[in-house]
């Protein structure tokens, strides 16, 4: 099953990309919330193409319909559910290579658990535009985060090889955290940055791709949410953001790196700050036993460079069984980065909120 | 809520360090199971403690009873509970020291969450030891994993910044992935193994420990298992995965290093051998949109080093909140990478075995 | 959470009476299936009103749109979404009214659950037409069902004191239980048909409203569906039963009136049958220890009689806090069981979908 | 699967009727909760065979050990486990007639659904025994709605054609509610609870026996618990209540009798009494639209009688595949009633809290 998720809030989504429309089902929220529409079509443009020479000259209309659980202007407590419909497909495109299982995509893995009966045009069910629903739902846990003072924000941590600077793990500014989002390339070091842009827009003219990291905070989170084991944070927040189409790895506080400390390195040591219990260093970022602990919760997301690229590529025609060549056509995102960090806040989003009830 | 799990096969775990007794449920598994309870045991002691200078000295007796659901030498097809009961603790060890949170533990954050009312002693229910059913239910699914020719091995793939080769992604042969767990500190190069052996002794002489990298890989499984989103592999096993105390981090193929990888490079292509189809390479670890590929499953751990050092650790007390220091007594083992290897294969068996129903 | 429901099939519904669409989202269904959209609509208009005089006047276009997880007239296996659009809606109509607690509605219980943010127009959420999805969730699985030869089918049982005679437990005809689904009011005695309808318009002339009882089975099961205890046949279709708004009371078998029985006169005695083996007597309606046994599935829900009612009845003001009266206006139904009988076999058709998998 | 319910509290249950014990886990308790062992103990010797000539002479030990989440007096908000071990058990009794399918038995549908590996022994998983855990984790429940204000009690509605006094459903006093558990017979008309019994030992003594019905109200509730849908009161107090053995029919409010009213006579009409709002009839028995109305929670469950009858009955042998007769030897109880009441009402608890939280 692939699209349901949830304990207290439950998930529910569906769509393929050259589809009548797209949406999400989101059961579980309070009722009498206000809704910021503003707020939710800004997330849904940040992760929308077309926007910039950085990304697919594509563009999507990722306009959200409300259909349920919305009423004067505000929550019902009833299932919330919004669609996105599907414009600007060119459905033909794939017709002619449908056979040609693209490389790194999910095509092959589709065509043979489907039985061959899946929607193959532009990745269907397996298409990155099945996140603009995770971006909808996710804006709207972070509303709802945000109005209890818990701020979520990301910058670009790499791009391929082009590392940017990390968190201060132990404090971070929740409107600084916030300014992130009005920037559509949000990075710690603007100079860095630059670099990067090049880096992507190199890599179009070369008919290649390039992946990177993506560095997300979560800040003033009470402490004591989460569990020991199956939901604890981490398990929870992994699960979702595995989810993400692209992400191969993720890390908590310092992640892999701790691995290569001593204990007495690694350790977050305890000191007492007026009312407040806090951690010298914040190696874990900010989860201990699965739970938090008060301090910023911090994780690494890495994402893979976008597997449709226009260089000829080896692979297999599914139909015929036998080994063929495929140039991908087609208007795609050399670098998925800029477009995934909204999801991967979204799906923050709804996990925390899920996790906090 | 911390202990259940599943879609498939439902687990229900339960217990604390210094408890009664510790211990799981599964629900699910297929009626007529021959189950061979030497398997079971020996996955047990590689999880045991007390076995060399490598671990703890504690000896604790891991000796499981199954309550239910076995009969005749078989499963029934109705719920597996299997329970190991504590023996051997020192509980009076925690009464003197439970106000003082060790650094990098669940102490402090469970003690919020469950209000000062968890179990303290031994880390209670955060216990490394609730892992042992884990292992329990490991051992019954990777049984039956084997009767389909599926495999699953592990080595220790880094110790502090010490590092072992990497498993040939590619391929792997079934047999010598068996042979790691014949070994009680398994690597794929043994002049490596000796060097991290020495380091983890020197740790516990520096009364410090140390970290590392698990590496797993899971052979023979057919193409077309998991579901896009939310229970996609990585999805499924990341949410486990993060569930075994002390692990930062998860990696799929090549993980955070694809991040740096161009698209060209990265991207797995593919190739007919036989009746197959397979990949020239295997960045992606086996799993593509979510779902296997075919191609080994392979992905890293980052396991922490053990929080529990026996140095003086600047901390707080949580009743008179004020700042103090611990030091904590105790048999800890300096570094947890070589017990929770199983554990990782457990819960890895878990997760296919749910996928595959 | 209200709206989803599932183990191997998931649902998730959403819509409220006189929003802009209700829909549902089913995961978790087979790809290939070719589906008949001709019988989904049949199905659709077995529950739609303003079909005749039994019936509310109200038109309401039950026309479903398919959204998702269809494609070249099969089921792709990823999530099928469809919903309905909504139309012919008075919505001014329950302005004036919109602080008066209908009687037996779930216009008090809501407010109170909802803080008062629940959409109120024609009973939003609580509303009778969300079960327009259930059947076209429903007619996706009899469809299913029908092609593994599992037929479903039923009759309305009684109407106010008069009764219709009842299934022959023990030996049900495929084709005449089909038949049954082609009469807009399927009686086994049509002279008590005809009765029953005249006490419905009848009911309908005093401005007052009737109940009823529908008998519902399930032919052709395998043996062995279902599990003991939480998951058992039973506890599945209650759930779901007592979903559907108006159901009061659900019997399985020969139901309450097996509890005025001696264990002798109860008990369903086996026999040889060729290759199979089947019981004499069927009081237990197809079920044992939770689990199908190969006869009919026989069971009855009880549906109250429509709360709608235009006589004056005693209600309370939720805003002013006072005692009022209430004459209710609109197009009701003086009775639901007609149209509450596909929708009782579309929730039965999930459920068996469900568990057989 | 057949053990694992709940949505805020999981249970997960397990264990067969002559294994080494029963048990179940609970998991999602708050934190801190004294438990008054007495108390629980009581619960389980309500429902503790061997008490009298009205049930089975057979005695079993149901005292319960507590094995995890219990530290101290208290809950610790970590999974509660306890288990019951087996004793007093006659195993051998079953050898020679494992293969005559007991009338009316789980025993078939066990043995096909579980290709004749489940223990057959007392009926396995599908003894009545396995309900002493539920007793537990109800009595745990119990307490915690009590200190809520929240009482649930019970009495034999009807054994046979025997039939009590119902509940006034409008009005019931707490501490009478309660005092019901005090009578291991409990009636609200002794004269006709003194003729039920002697319609129990005549069953018993003619080798046979009696089913009843059980009726059961819940007080004190707030306005406002359950959801429409699938979450529904009845819905899930429906899938707990079928889930105790031989219960096949459960109705809320006047039921089955709903169904032959006119709306006008079945509608509660509201009245303000102070600061509540109340209804002046309760024929919906405290539930509309799925949700609490704050009226007294009241359903009837139909019990079959007890299917262990020592006549002489027809039968299949499995194994043989031939037709049969068996006698059923060993101490059964020529009615389940008394000894299920205690059952439903744990399982209502159970259902209560889950709703509530």
């Amino acid at each position: 099953m692939s699209g349901v998720w949830g304990n207290k809030i439950k998930l529910s989504i569906f769509g393929e990309s050259h589809g009548k429309a797209i949406g999400i089902n989101i059961d579980g929220l309070e009722p009498g919330i206000e809704l910021d529409l503003d707020y939710i079509n800004k997330e849904m443009e940040r992760r929308a193409p077309g926007k910039n020479k950085l990304g697919t000259p594509r563009k999507e209309e990722d306009s959200f319909q409300i259909l349920s659980g919305y009423f004067n202007g505000r929550t019902t407590g009833t299932p919330l559910c919004a669609i996105i419909h599907n414009t600007n497909q060119h459905s033909k495109d794939y017709e002619k290579t449908k056979n040609l299982m693209r490389p790194s995509h999910g095509d092959f893995t589709g065509y043979v658990k489907y039985n061959g009966f899946n929607d193959y045009r532009g990745g269907g069910h397996f298409s990155g535009r099945i996140t603009a629903p995770l971006v909808f739902a996710g804006a709207v846990c972070k509303q709802i985060l945000e109005s209890k003072g818990i701020v979520i924000g990301s910058h670009v941590k790499s791009i391929e090889k082009l590392e940017d600077k990390s968190f201060n793990m132990v404090e971070i500014d929740g409107e600084k955290l916030k300014a992130l989002r009005e920037n559509s390339f949000p990075v710690l070091d603007e100079s860095i940055g630059l670099k990067m842009q090049e880096t992507i827009i190199r890599a179009r003219e070369e008919r290649d791709s390039v992946g990177g990291v993506i560095e997300t905070a979560v800040i003033n989170l009470p402490v004591g949410v989460g569990d020991p084991y199956f939901d604890s944070v981490e398990s929870t927040l992994a699960q979702l953001l595995f989810s993400v189409p692209g992400v191969k790895g993720v890390e908590f506080g310092v992640g892999f790196d701790i691995s290569k400390m001593k204990g007495s390195e690694a350790n977050d040591e305890y000191y007492i700050d007026g009312d407040k219990i806090k951690t010298y260093s914040n190696n874990n970022g900010g989860i201990l036993g699965g739970i938090t602990n008060g301090m910023p919760l911090v994780f690494k997301v890495a994402m893979k460079p976008t597997p449709s690229i226009s260089k000829t590529q080896r692979t297999v025609d599914i139909e015929k069984k036998e080994n063929a060549e495929i140039e991908i056509q087609g208007r795609h995102d050399p670098c998925i980065v800029p477009r995934a960090l909204p999801v991967v806040e979204a799906v923050t989003a709804i996990a925390i909120l899920d996790l906090l009830q």
